[in-house]
């Protein structure tokens, strides 16, 4: 008997009802012989608007000892007075992906055979971003003086490092090597030079160690076009922490919504548990109706299958939110709870 | 009789291709008793090859004089090993709208009858982003050490002041007053906290002046999903100026393209010139065949002439585009050229 431990965070708003869902097609997926253990941290804004507490270090120190975390969504009503901008995000999500060094953001488009692509000619979509996650812009590295004054300064900091970049298109590049042997470096090399250039070499650099793959770069902005015009060019994409955030809702858009898109946050040297979510955010405009899509905390729970060596019972889910896709032509909404239940029949059998 | 200076800058790649168009009918809608003297400065990537010049200070107070700027585009070919990157973007596209504080950067999204959207259902598109000009990640602060090693690290300062932000808030606003009444602030609060905070704060405090101005804010990222998913709902739209060039770029691959997305690099305060140019780049993967399309050119001396004092030959640029958009359908590929001689027919009338 395997016992792997999974620590599990709901978060807030959708959060709350995708992640019930994806659990439920865990157990319906998880091999013969391996148990999850569950722990659940119940976090988020509810927490800390009862208690002032973010994730404290007891907390994170527990999550430490886990072997994989699944994640619904963070993040409160935006422009609620009692929650600071940033405090969730910052204090929770990005201090698990900094502190747990979740330095590949691996966010996967493909647009399933049912899906509903916005776009009139969406073509043969299926494309990985591999997304650094761990410095550039989201570093909290900044500051702000005279504020509130009309001579106040803020000022951001994007921090990029060789041994940061290196490791994440080192990452990119064996994906690539695996898939169509494309790789697609994305970033504003021709403003933001410092950073560009060092993204710029070592992808060269890698890059040597792959002859057959063939590399190419698009400036963020022209990244825009090609992702509307014609996505089904890209195969592995890697890019800095908030060029991805961007280009990864945009491929969700394009291959049928955020509902869709699933994604893991990984630690490759399996030092720490990887921590798998969905892109989308906590939506608190649709939260508590039974209305949010559970099929991309679903989806992540095969990114975390996969990652903690169960390819085939992520290939399991995989196909049954496919066929369920094919399912939901012609049908009318459905509950989130409607839509776990039928992934989950379609995985048991 | 007066006469009005205009510095052309026809610059690279396409600019060379699309900036005689833009002067063709620049010609024909010119109203009674103006002309338009014209200096052409021959400045972008090949003068810079030949001469490792790129904008002079002897250039640049020279351009100062003249009363308003057309601009093709700027760069050179990508990897080009004699153009280090941003070489050009910098030292001369950027050190205009630095120096002429070109703080309001006008970028209107319409999406025009003729126009094929890449879009199932785009709706009824028509906003306009005003994007920061002068501040931001794009002040070039930053800086790298240990360049080329393993123990490199590079940074990359956002400046963000209250000065600068109030200003082109104010300009939105102003925008909005005379639109439909609704602006919406996109940025990325959660996560690049402090330069969120000065932005949230004046678009409340200037907005507090407009009481019948709808205001509303999103994130960059679910920005992707908006305007792919139902662009029709923004007016105007205020961003900082890394966030204004991505989502332009959106924006114009929605409405129809690139190649029909026309901007200004506007100084209100009328104390410099401003400067029209298509939001499209050199494109030297194109260049030199004649096949570019010149209608953003074309789209960027109506914003001029409007902004010079001539809504009425703005409004006969605009019309004959769109006409000449409705004419388009059905029809072949045309040349550069022979776009611009049926939208100067058209304007001519
Ligand atoms: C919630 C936010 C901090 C987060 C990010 O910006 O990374 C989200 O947008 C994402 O993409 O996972
Ligand atoms: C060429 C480049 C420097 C420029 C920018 O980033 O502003 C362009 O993309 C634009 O949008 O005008």
């Amino acid at each position: 008997m395997t016992s792997i431990k999974l620590a599990v965070i709901p978060g807030d708003g959708i959060g709350q009802e995708v992640v019930p869902e994806a659990l439920k097609v865990l157990a319906a997926a998880t091999p013969e012989g391996v148990t999850f253990e569950q722990t659940h941290y119940e976090i988020g804004a509810e927490r800390y608007l009862a208690t002032g507490e973010v994730l404290t270090d007891e907390v994170l120190a527990d999550i430490r000892t886990k072997d994989a975390i699944l994640l619904g969504a963070v993040g409160g009503k935006p422009g609620d007075p009692n929650l600071p901008p940033g405090i969730l995000e910052r204090g929770l999500l990005l201090k698990l992906r900094f502190e747990l060094d979740h330095y590949v953001n691996l966010r996967p488009s493909k647009l399933f055979p049912g899906a509903a692509s916005p776009l009139a000619n969406p073509g043969d979509i299926d494309f990985v971003v591999v997304r650094e996650g761990t410095e550039g812009p989201y570093t909290g590295n900044g500051g702000s003086i005279r504020v509130g004054t009309p001579q106040e300064v803020a000022t951001e900091v994007s921090l990029n490092t060789a041994f940061g970049v290196e490791r994440v298109v080192r990452d990119a590049f064996a994906r690539a090597q695996k898939r169509r042997k494309k790789l697609t470096l994305v970033h504003k090399t021709n403003v933001i030079v410092n950073a560009g250039k060092i993204w710029t070499r070592l992808v060269a650099e890698v890059g040597a160690e792959y002859p057959d793959v063939t590399v190419d770069y698009q400036h963020v902005d022209a990244m825009m076009i090609h992702l509307v015009a014609n996505p089904s060019q890209f195969d592995v994409i890697v890019t800095d922490n908030l060029f991805g955030d961007i280009v990864t809702d945009l491929a969700a858009a394009v291959t049928g919504g955020i509902g869709l898109a699933a994604s893991g946050n990984v630690n490759p040297d399996r030092t720490t548990p990887s921590m798998f979510e969905p892109v989308h955010g906590s939506a608190p405009d649709i939260a508590g109706q039974q209305i949010a899509d559970p099929t991309a905390a679903i989806g992540s729970v095969a990114l975390m299958l996969d990652h903690l060596g169960y390819p085939e019972a992520a290939a399991k889910i995989d196909a049954a939110i496919v066929k369920d896709l094919e399912n939901r032509q012609g049908q009318g909404p459905r509950k989130t709870s409607e839509v776990g239940d039928a992934i989950a029949a379609l995985v048991a059998g």
